[in-house]
This record gives structure tokens, C-alpha cells and sequence, in this order.
């Protein structure tokens, strides 16, 4: 395996030190130059394993960018803006220049495309690849998913059901006819994007009164708001991606189970307060994010109905192989 | 595998949730319930692989505790107060609750030993163990290892070359007939004891010009600071370690190499100015941590030497299998 200091170098080649604020990265810890003052601290860690994580047909480059997705859409959903980030690498023994090349890439992608700094990190051999992303940030207002009383709405932003169907498509589980809903399906898996602006904005202005991001699935996560929230949620429409409702080679039945229990989306799911429905559409507009109203709360204690029947509690699991 | 909210719940059930200041785990993020204002931020990443740095012999308890250890001791060199941590952990397929129970217990362990709230993390299914530990705190004088001028005294805390025999007594590379050095051996590599304290007092009172951890050997952690600094080191003495050092089963080669080039040790290696050195003793007295002069900075560019020879440099070599 390549040795750490050549992957650290590397990877500086690719992305270079952080330009501001933080220490040189190659010290044993990353730290701020100058004295903080700021908002509520917040950090989340989400680690991603080639075998559960990275579909068939993902490459390494993508895989990376996608360990930093996971955590910009938690911290999308919940009002933080991201400070910086630390990633902890276990490379498989075969992996060579060209894979750590990739890897570095698909974090500079992640880093430039959402601004975070990449402030350090850890390199190991490992059986599999992982990739630990640890991004850390500031919130006035961080939005919880406990936050839901009766009489709100429940909304989304974006859609469901495309990226379970690429993963599907892309692991030759399924094969669909139409090119269209195929590109779409695996662009979807391969290319996540999170909705960062939409929630920093939408929270920021105190909007949200409970969220999560969907990437376990939209039932699960509509679950997780109920129970945590103790209040019922009603469904009145499923916000099923469009060139997936009009495909007529998948049943009804199986396009409902993508949009319900697929996941991967990393769209925000949340709760709002009638009243403040036309200032979240318009966060919607000014971010370039598509919401739509899905239903609503109701008093009860964490069941989800979608047109009168209850939905399974059931979520993602993850692909295996 | 069991799976992640199983995992969770052990976990919690094990060391409860965070006791202030953070949010309760099971959210997504981990944030503090108030705003923080405060000195220099730090944070850092220290992967586990179980592979290559749990050595035969090592229970999963002393592993996850020794995952938080290799955290501590960094952060120790730099004077940096530990505020909290996660732990992204891989499990292996083959793991059982009492597994989980175990490692839960390390880290309970280190919470307790430390006082370092756990405050998130996450869980996945991995070939390898994997433990992931990220800590972040803050410092008012964030020690680096770039500090040192010439004229001044190179310190080690502690003693060094039982680890790295104990490891290779562990592995059944070396057989050591003394009882007493075997156990001495062996419980320095099973209960690693970092120096925060003494790094503390030492790097908030500025006592302490440049420092490393010495996990890496002595050897190495010399040489990043001679080089760093743009100094020389010149070496007088070897901090062995006295049972090591009055044993007779090994050569003084042998002796010398562990010394110099084991690692493992979690010992502060740094630099102070001549002035400062009875007040490096007395933090030494007050916070029960045997530390010695061992050498001094001359002018240089980035070479050790011991009693006028050139020390190799070259360090730890993680053990495999």
C-alpha cells in the first residue's frame, strides 16, 4: 500500500492546505488560527464502506464526494453551516496512486462545490475502503427532528424514488427500457445533491419546526418526525419523481416501494407552520429547490397514513456485494 | 450483523447520554445546547483498523479504549482541553452483542478516564474492525512542532522501549523469560497512558517550544521536530526504560532499537528553553509525570544525533496480522 505521507501529499497536491482559518494540514490535529466566537457548534461523523455504500458502477471518485453529501445533507436538513472537515481513510491493500488520486478529486469536488475546507484526516490500511467524513459547523437555529406539533404541514423539498431504482439498474437487478429514466435513475445515485442553501436559509429564518434528511427513505423518515415529534402525520400525495410516475414499465406497486422505502435521496423532509408556508415556498424560489406540501400533522403518537392507510416502517437497507 | 440502532442503544445503555452541554445523541449531529465562546478550535481523527494496530493479545475493550488514547496523547502535546468526541465504528460480520459490549466498555472506559463526553457517531458493517475516533477541544496556546530554536533542551515524558516489546512478546516474535519485564511489557502495550496533564499544564503555561507525540518511535517524533524547526538535535541520553534496560536477555542493540524505533510509547516528546526547565520539572512534580532532559537543539537543518552518531531515521512499522 502506498505509505500515509504520500497519500497526505498527495491529496495536498489535489486540494492543497486550507486557505483560511485553520492550521497547515500535517500536524497531528487541525486547529482554528485565531479565536472563535461564533453560533451553536455542531459535528457529525458518517462513515462510508465500499461493500454496504458504493454501488456497483460508482466510481471512487464519486464514492467520495458521496461521504461528504451524507453529511452536508444532515446538516442541510438541520440549519448548520459547515465549518470545515476531517477525513479518516482506510484504503484497501490493492489500491494504488491512481485510486488515491480519485479519492482526493471526488473530496475536492465535495469541497469546492459546498465550500468546506478540509482541515485533516487519517490514513489506514483496511480490508475495505472507507471513508469516514467528519464535518463540523454553526447553527443559530438548529432544527431537530422532535419539533412537530399537530396542524402543520409535512413537506419535502425535491423527489423519491429514482436514485433505489438506479442502484437497482446499476447492480442489474432491474433493467429498464426507457433511456430517459434510466439516466436519470443513475445520475441520481451517482450524482446526489444535497440541499444545503435551502435549509441554512429555510432554518436560519426559523421556518422548519422539525426535519430530517431522507436518505434512509422517505417512510422511515417521515417515522422518525412522527414518533419523535408524538403526532401523526397524514399523507395526501406521494412525491414521486415525474418521469418515474410515467413510466409504464414498472408496476404501480413497485413505484410506490421506490418512493416510500427506496432512500439515498438526501432531500430535506420537514415540518412547517401553516402560516409560514408562503416564506418556505419562497426560500424554495430564491435557492433554485422545489418543495412541495405531501400532507400534514395530526394528533397521535408516530404512525404515518398515506390516503387513510398506514404506511410500513420500513427503510433502506443497504445493498450488499 | 446487529444492527445500527441495536448498536446504538447498547451503547447508550452502556455510557448514557452526554452528561452537558451536547445534544442528545440520536439525532443526526451533535450540537451544544448553548453557544459557545472560547479559545482555539482543534479537532482530530485517529482511525483503528483492528488489522494492523490491535496487536494478538489486545482485548476489543482496550482497543476502543486505546482508539480514544492515541486521540488524548496527540492533543496532550498540543495543550489541547478535550471537549467531546465521536466514534465511527466498522463491525465485522462475524460480531455479537458481546462484542459491541466490549467496545462500548472501552470507550466508557476512556470517557470516565479522560472526562470526554462521547456525543455521536456512527455504526457500519465492515470486513476489518474499524474505529474511528474524532476529538475536538480547544487550546489557548496551541503547541506545533515547528517551534524550537536552537539552544534549547529536548524533554521526553516517561521512558521508552517496553511497547513495542510487549508487542512483539504478544505476538510470540520474542519470548522474555523475566516475569517481571513480560508483565511490564505487555501492560504498557494493553493500558497506553497519555500524558494529558502534564501537556495541559505544561502548554497553557508556554513552557513548552515545540512538542510531538511519540506514538510514531522517539526516533521519528525527533526528527519531525529537527525538521520542522530547522534545527539539529543532539542526543546525551536514551530515555530506555530502567527494567529494560537491566535486563540481560537482550543485546544492547536489540535494547537500543526498541528505544529508539518501537513506538507505541504515547509519550510527549519536545523542547524547551533553558529558562523554563524548573518549571517543566515542577509541572512534572505536581501532575505525578517523570520527564527528563534527554538533548538540546543545535543549529541544523533537520538531523538527531546520538552521543555525535547519526540516528536512523525511521519509525514504527505497523504489525500485520
Amino acid at each position: 500500500m502506498v505509505d500515509e505521507l504520500t497519500v497526505i501529499n498527495m491529496f495536498l497536491e489535489i486540494f492543497g492546505q486550507p486557505r483560511k482559518l485553520f492550521s497547515e494540514i500535517g500536524d497531528d490535529v487541525a486547529w482554528t488560527k485565531k479565536a472563535v466566537k461564533r453560533d451553536k457548534f455542531a459535528i457529525k461523523a458518517d462513515m462510508l464502506v465500499g461493500k454496504t455504500d458504493v454501488p456497483k458502477g460508482m466510481s471512487l471518485r464519486q464514492a467520495a464526494r458521496k461521504s461528504v453529501v451524507a453529511c452536508v445533507s444532515d446538516f442541510a436538513c438541520k440549519g448548520v453551516k459547515p465549518w470545515g472537515m476531517l477525513v479518516s481513510i482506510g484504503l484497501p491493500k490493492g489500491f494504488n496512486e491512481e485510486h488515491i488520486l480519485e479519492i482526493a478529486n471526488g473530496l475536492k469536488d465535495a469541497r469546492n462545490e459546498f465550500d468546506i475546507e478540509i482541515v485533516g484526516g487519517d490514513t489506514n490500511e483496511a480490508s475495505d475502503l472507507v471513508i469516514d467524513c467528519i464535518m463540523f459547523g454553526w447553527g443559530k437555529n438548529i432544527v431537530s427532528r422532535d419539533g412537530a406539533y399537530i396542524d402543520e404541514y409535512v413537506l419535502v423539498t425535491g423527489d423519491f424514488g429514482l436514485p433505489p431504482l438506479g442502484v437497482d439498474i446499476l447492480s442489474e437487478r432491474k433493467k429498464i427500457r426507457s433511456p430517459r429514466l434510466t439516466e436519470k435513475a443513475i445520475e441520481s445515485v451517482l450524482y446526489p445533491r444535497p440541499r444545503l442553501n435551502f435549509g441554512l436559509i429555510a432554518c436560519n429564518r426559523k421556518l422548519i419546526t422539525a426535519a430530517i434528511d431522507s436518505s434512509d427513505g422517505l417512510a422511515i423518515s417521515l417515522y422518525e418526525l412522527a414518533q419523535r415529534s408524538h403526532v401523526d402525520i397524514f399523507l395526501d400525495e406521494l412525491p414521486m419523481n415525474e418521469t418515474l410516475k410515467n413510466n409504464n414499465e414498472l408496476s404501480e406497486k413497485e413505484k410506490r416501494e421506490y418512493t416510500l422505502y427506496g432512500g439515498e435521496e438526501y432531500e430535506i423532509v420537514f415540518t412547517c407552520k401553516i402560516k409560514d408556508i408562503p416564506k418556505v415556498l419562497k426560500v424554495g424560489e430564491e435557492t433554485g429547490t422545489p418543495v412541495r406540501i405531501i400532507g400534514r400533522t395530526v394528533e397521535g403518537n408516530g404512525k404515518v397514513f398515506f390516503k387513510g392507510e398506514l404506511v410500513e416502517r420500513k427503510g433502506w437497507t443497504h445493498f450488499k456485494g
